[in-house]
């Protein structure tokens, strides 16, 4: 068995740790006899696994006690809809800042429910950037301000947590969440799905203010009202059992390397070293504002797109792979989330010098 | 590690030879280097995966041509409303027959998208029998008639296929799906969450033919629209990918065990070792009308229910879990999904035999 750097945007890699202790305990878990995939929701085997899950979470992010944290399902695509079900509260609409292609597809899905304000975007400069707080126009009377704190596929994060006043901030955290501290008392809402920084596709997490609950639209799905959810422990439907498992390892491996300001150390440190690259040759470029690169997704581009076959199969034969831009973006795109170890980031460099070197 | 025999509801327990394939398979996937779970959805390797799932799927259940099969999330509570924002199709109202638990939360829930008909009851019966086809009374303007094909608390069963004429039926066939041959050119729409005889919680099952496709209420997120769903290929938002993993080793194994046929025969198999016990003991009792016994989901009560506890802390002694029955019925359940050995089923009777003979 030989394991690659896999440099996927989502699902993504997975640290190995946490894969072993899964195929170990596959069928039989803790001495139970059965594999945690084969557990009743209900019975006290997989309710102290999403208890811990939840409380190991909750101590990783610093959650406030008038936060509730969901697990639910359907990823953050499915939440575009689910947010302004629940978070219009009797407003007319809502307040969307575009910065790139998650923010665009959340903002077109919440036209169903309401009336959209783009506060901001980021289109004239080709979503290279995050558009200044003081530019936006926001709507005293919207129902909420939603943000995309990391847009996955243009690579430009959130590096401050705007001031929205009263009104809830909403953040779509997919591809940042656990990646660093934040502080979620700034915010209504937080959501994101499992498949970056936490564990398997299936998982989307929840994390929302008390106060804001109970106030769905007539139409919502009870599964997905985020007070009837709240109400019953996330278990009003059966929930995703063995992704809530992975992801509850994989906040025990987070813990034991020392939680979230480990991973903002370990998170720079890997950026640095590609942004670091990029910024001393011209044979690749990175095109994003330096001030709003993201420490998640690095898309970067070769000057000479001839050679970008050439490029992804010599990094394939090195064991670096999935490093193909999205097609929107086009070019090479590495993401480097907390399982990356910086030995990958560093393989990933060394090859881009020896192909600089062979082509350039 | 000693396995248990379990009989919970569902999660349920998995073929153990599934476990053990993905726990060799856990940190390198037929030498890709990675995990299932680490695999982006679009790249090759997952790709060929969910397509070779969804087509042993098709071949297992022999499903029509114009029919998709669409891989989804939310498990069936979520479907009770995904079902009326699809298959409403502009009707007012639909029909429910309501045969137990599960059914009555179908209906409930498509209160919120239009008008239900209650089309038969068996609550006067106590929800012990399914009611006969010719005391439903349809509504021949209703968008569908929805049954749910086997009541997993109750424990009753329909062993034939309504006819409703040009009305689709659709059927929730959550804890029946894969237990025996079914003649999907029957139905409009299946749906199913896979966590009984598929696979892992998390995933949703939906068998739909492609003419209903295409009249989703406005309100419906797109994530939940079967017709973006299918024009997806089930990649509109990022599926449960290793939940589908899972479900096509299952398939696999089904296949290598001869199919729904042999499935069939297995299942009716270790239904009669418990019925046969159960209809020729006076210290244990099933209450349910003899035609509409569940194959899959035998409840069962001690005439005495004050030895409940002690038959339950007895059967746990020998390996034979979750065995306690739903709150709303009480007593006991058997769950003996296609997972589920004869021995497992004949270890449970021995039990029963034992317990009887000590406290009868």
């Amino acid at each position: 068995m030989s394991r690659v750097f896999n440099f996927s945007a989502g699902p993504a890699a997975l640290p190995e740790p946490v894969l072993r202790r899964a195929a170990a305990e596959m069928l039989d878990w803790h001495g139970s006899g059965m594999s945690v995939m084969e557990m009743s929701h209900r019975g006290k085997e997989f309710m102290s696994i999403a208890a811990k899950a939840e409380a190991d979470l909750r101590e990783l992010l610093a959650v406030p006690a008038n936060y509730e944290v969901l697990f639910m399902q359907g990823g953050a695509i499915a939440e575009n809809a689910i947010v302004p079900m629940n978070m219009l509260r009797g407003h007319a609409g809502a307040d969307y800042v575009d910065t790139g292609e998650w923010s665009q597809r959340s903002l077109k899905e919440a036209q169903k429910y309401g009336r959209v304000n783009v506060a901001a975007s980021g289109a004239a400069g080709g979503y290279t950037s995050i558009p200044p707080r003081d530019t936006w126009r926001l709507d005293p009377e919207a129902g909420y301000v939603h943000i995309c704190s990391n847009e996955t596929i243009g690579g430009v994060q959130y590096h401050f947590v705007p001031d929205t006043g009263a009104v809830p901030l909403v953040a779509d955290v997919s591809s940042e969440i656990l990646s660093r501290p934040m502080d979620v008392s700034k915010f209504g809402l937080l959501y994101g799905g499992a498949q970056k920084n936490i564990g398997p596709a299936g998982l989307t997490i929840v994390i929302v203010r008390e106060d804001l609950l109970g106030g769905a639209l007539p139409c919502t799905p009870s599964a997905f009202d985020y007070a009837v959810v709240a109400e019953h422990g996330s278990m009003f439907n059966t929930p995703p059992t063995y992704a809530i498992y992975i992801a509850g390892l994989v906040f025990e491996w987070l813990k034991e390397r020392g939680g979230l300001p480990a991973m903002a150390e370990h998170n720079a440190r890997k950026a640095a070293v590609l942004y670091d690259f990029l910024d001393q040759t011209s044979f690749y470029e990175s095109r994003v504002a330096r001030d709003c690169r993201s420490l998640m997704n690095v898309p970067f581009h070769l000057k000479n797109p001839a050679l970008d076959a050439a490029f992804l199969k010599g990094a394939e034969a090195r064991g670096l792979v999935q490093l193909k831009g999205h097609r929107l973006v086009g070019g090479m795109r590495a993401s480097i989330y907390n399982a990356m170890p910086l030995e990958g980031v560093q393989a990933l460099v060394a090859f881009m010098q020896d192909f600089e070197r062979e082509h350039g």
